[in-house]
């Protein structure tokens, strides 16, 4: 098993863990971007968005949602930052799902902001009129 | 109805739509961080994750996975983030739960990266404490 939260899931690899059912575990972020930041993972293992499965992900993302009534709870937080990476040009570090959720405060200078800039309708027309036809192919 | 999305939803506001079902809607981000930036979203008004729905959020992530599969296969994509605010420190803009599919290239430049720090294992290791404890005693 190369798959590290894998090792995870199995127990064999330690980690802080918060939450856990029987689809899927969270467990604390070592490499954090604010106090609270937490993995949720599914136990079954798939590499991304595109290779997850439907339920697996259903029920990964319902932990999630119980896991950040947790942080709330416990951290008094109001507001948080879910983030989920894909391949490598979005510089996914481990090939197993994971959402992040992480704690936002004030001026936390927490890397995950950008300014609104608007687009190119047209292009963005363009681009809209590719993607619903890709989807429309599909159904 | 002072909601923006909810005005799409309506069909009294004009978007560029690329999916739809029962449960969900998807369009273009017109502030996209990058070609081929949507949003998916719920019908059924809900400002953020603390807010929404379990069965809501299962349909809207169910959506957003199609809606991937459609981005990967109409614009040759092997990198993505998926990214959701809620809050004014996570810098949330519209007050209606959404998700960010944010299409990922090489050298892109799109402000979503961060570098792994390691954290105090101590201080991870009381924080973890501290959250198990709140979802231990809701459950």
């Amino acid at each position: 098993m190369d798959c590290i939260f894998c090792r995870i899931v199995a127990g064999s690899v330690p980690a802080f863990k918060v939450y856990e059912d029987t689809a899927t575990l969270a467990f604390m972020d070592i490499n954090p971007l604010s106090e609270g930041h937490v993995l949720v993972i599914p136990k079954q293992h798939a590499a991304n968005l595109w290779e997850i499965g439907e339920e697996s992900l259903r029920d990964t993302i319902a932990a999630a949602r119980i896991v950040a009534g947790g942080l709330r709870a416990s951290l008094g937080l109001d507001s948080m930052n879910l983030v989920q990476s894909n391949g490598p040009w979005a510089l996914q570090s481990v090939d197993h799902f994971h959402l992040h959720l992480v704690p936002r405060r004030k001026d936390d200078g927490v890397p995950l902001d950008w300014e609104l800039t608007a687009g190119n309708r047209d292009k963005i027309k363009r681009c809209a009129e590719k993607i619903a036809a890709a989807l429309a192919a599909k159904s």
